[in-house]
């Protein structure tokens, strides 16, 4: 009589490997391209920003990749993830849907990006690397990777947004609580950042700025290596434990996603959910609708071209294949600053070119409208990025009602909301 | 090889029942007294505050009290909790300790607040209370009621000490997310509020006055009743259920504690995680050593008298027979607001006089560093209360490497310090 809400793996059962969908999508990557001399770059040309392991990975074409077992190890710090039946939003929502979560939000820094920092740290680690820069925009990467780099003794230097620097005081104090150190960009620390500042001393940065400041250091120094949070194919490889873990907690409900709903920033949230799950679309005939929930202010996938562009705002990176908005683009300052980016990822770009997936776009008002249904429902506050996941499932729940069809729904609750209680307020105040 | 960090229960092992420490008790408590009359108070007396369902829990003496369908299936929001070997603060130590800890911070609320506030909602809800108000300091408990009034339809307003609600807006925005409305206190709505305010316009508040702010709602009232967190003994009965799944825990783990140890506010962390194990030592000739952890600035176990005191500083309450500082003692405003309560609860008071358990306190200082030292070896960052016990883990793991012995140690993690991250920058500042 009494419902079963939650679905729990033993850590005997988290997966010991990731998931590389390279093996299996029906139309290779095209080759990143050389920033100068837009040919197919090399291993070499990566090598002073990644570790080899990673670059390794980022072109593995390998179906099953083996996840070390120090990683494992960090990974049970939070591993596996609670799976939970949304019960209570269902009969809110007077839906005949199943909804499912994946909870993410249960990692130290609060959202599902350690699941990448922590193998990022190890591969560094284990090559000898002492000190690791990247960027931040709102906090999240930046304090998954304070958090990972902590545990291998390595310097973490991170470059956060200088607007976000002033406006998320917390997320700054917990990586100086794990050892990251961190900058508000533009810096005086580069050439990037000084040539900003001399342009205009007050002004509040951008994530193109703290990425060309983070790649700068990286590439001026011998012991340093970068690192990103998202769009690079072994970042999408390290997520796939999350939807590897749904796949076996769903088998253990007697059930199966005839949706699989992830927010979409640059492409790690729903790649971790929904690749698995793709997988038996592409070998199992399944049917699966995997669908990235973008911010309408930010329309990549809906509204962008699949064209080469640059990763960071300077066009400092190799040229990507993906769908974008133009490197030059800068997205309004909304609350969810992981969906800020202007480019998606090339699997998920491939993926979507050759329509395997789908891709909608949300208003962030309905996303927030959609985190206090969810809150009031479930418990649970959801970040601003997971809010726009939980707008398009309850859209698709009441087309199930309409439809009177009891879909099965999984989405990726990617992160809480407990650092973004002012974009609440903003929301209740009407000020949004 | 690798090592299991988590032990983790299934849904359907989560008790049904919790445990009554008063059945066991060699002494019995001596009764509450009446404010006005100083005879023992009547079921009666309590009516206009509480509904007779906890009132008769209040002075139950079953070991067992079945826990109510409804209860149970919104515990499984986020209960059973995980329990976590802490092997990185093991290893960090160097001690021959085995350390565990009952992660009570995966509620919503962030603590181990929800496993009364729940019951005490619904058994306000099923005996009709349309409203329901309370105090909050810091913010944890009446972001806990509010969770849980919101479930039920319950209007909830929560009296909030009017400097916490400047400090911690978002602690504010989370109870208005699930429909709590908080009134900075002293407020003009009530005649002790407005007492206050015309004595002093710029009064800070502190708990006493909201305290009383609350009861007088209640009591003015038919419809509305009174809720508290801590210190009742049906309060610290609704947070057995963390330690008895802890006993269900550790027996997974092939364990016994040594030391059970918990932060000491008014009782319930502390009660909540070690009555499940007194027991053995009531009924089977277990020696498990039950330690509750004070703030050194409000050190009622430590150094205060064991006498007939008011629960409230302008003295509403009923007499309640406890280890008291004096119910006009003022503590610092320390960061752990959860311990900043003149008194401590009649069982703890009882138990404590009885030589059963016992107490120590922590200097907030310690208690950040213990912080700070889990949080980079565990991942989790503490709330402040928690931390408390925590450097007493820390104290007793490094006794335990003095003699060679390892010792089983278990506390309750209560909460997280997600919220609370301004003390830390305190703390690194050295502005504490």
């Amino acid at each position: 009589m009494t419902k079963n809400r939650r679905i729990q793996l033993n850590e005997r059962d988290m997966p010991a490997q990731w998931y590389n969908i390279q093996a299996d999508m029906p139309n290779p990557l095209l080759p990143l391209l050389h920033p100068g001399t837009k040919q197919p770059i090399q291993a070499s040309d990566l090598e002073p920003l990644f570790p080899m392991a990673l670059i390794a990975q980022e072109v593995s074409t390998e179906r099953y990749i083996d996840i070390p077992d120090e990683v494992l190890d960090l990974y049970r710090l939070y591993r596996p993830t609670p799976m939970h039946r949304a019960y209570n939003l269902e009969k809110v929502l007077d839906t005949p849907a199943k909804i499912y979560y994946k909870n993410e939000s249960v990692s130290p820094p609060g959202s599902h990006k350690p699941n990448t920092a922590i193998p990022q740290a190890y591969y560094n680690h284990k090559e000898g690397v002492k000190k690791m820069t990247t960027e931040t925009g709102a906090g999240q990467w930046g304090s998954a990777l304070s958090f990972a780099t902590n545990f291998f003794g390595i310097e973490c230097k991170v470059f956060m947004v200088k607007v976000s620097y002033g406006q998320k005081p917390y997320r700054k104090s917990m990586m100086n609580l794990w050892n990251g150190s961190v900058i508000p960009s533009p810096s005086m620390e580069t050439n990037a950042g000084r040539a900003f500042l001399a342009e205009d001393p007050d002004c509040p940065g951008s994530l193109g700025v703290a990425i060309s400041e983070a790649i700068e250091v990286a590439a001026m120094n011998e012991d340093t290596k970068y690192s990103l949070g998202s769009v690079l194919n072994h970042v999408l490889l390290h997520q796939t434990i999350i939807g590897l873990e749904a796949v076996k907690q769903l088998e253990m409900a007697g059930d199966f996603p005839d949706l699989v709903i992830g927010p979409f920033g640059g492409g790690s949230n729903f790649g971790g959910i929904s690749f698995p799950f793709l997988r038996y679309n592409f070998t199992e005939g399944k049917k699966t609708r995997c669908i990235a929930v973008e911010s309408a202010t930010c329309p990549k996938l809906t509204k962008g071209k699949f064209e080469y562009d640059f990763g960071d705002t300077a066009g400092m990176t190799p040229l990507i294949p993906m769908y974008t908005l133009g490197h030059k683009f800068i997205p309004p300052a909304i609350h969810a600053g992981g969906l800020r980016y202007h480019g998606a990822g090339a699997i998920v770009s491939q993926l979507l070119k050759d329509n395997l997936i789908e891709a909608r776009s949300v208003e962030q008002i309905e996303s927030f409208e959609a985190a206090v249904t969810f809150a009031r429902a479930e418990g649970m506050i959801p970040a601003p990025e997971t809010s726009h996941a939980i707008a398009q499932v309850i859209k698709e729940a009441n087309i199930a009602k309409q439809e009177g069809v009891a879909k099965t729904i999984l989405f990726n609750f990617s992160g809480h909301g407990l650092l973004d209680m002012g974009a609440y307020d903003a929301y209740f105040s009407k000020t949004m």
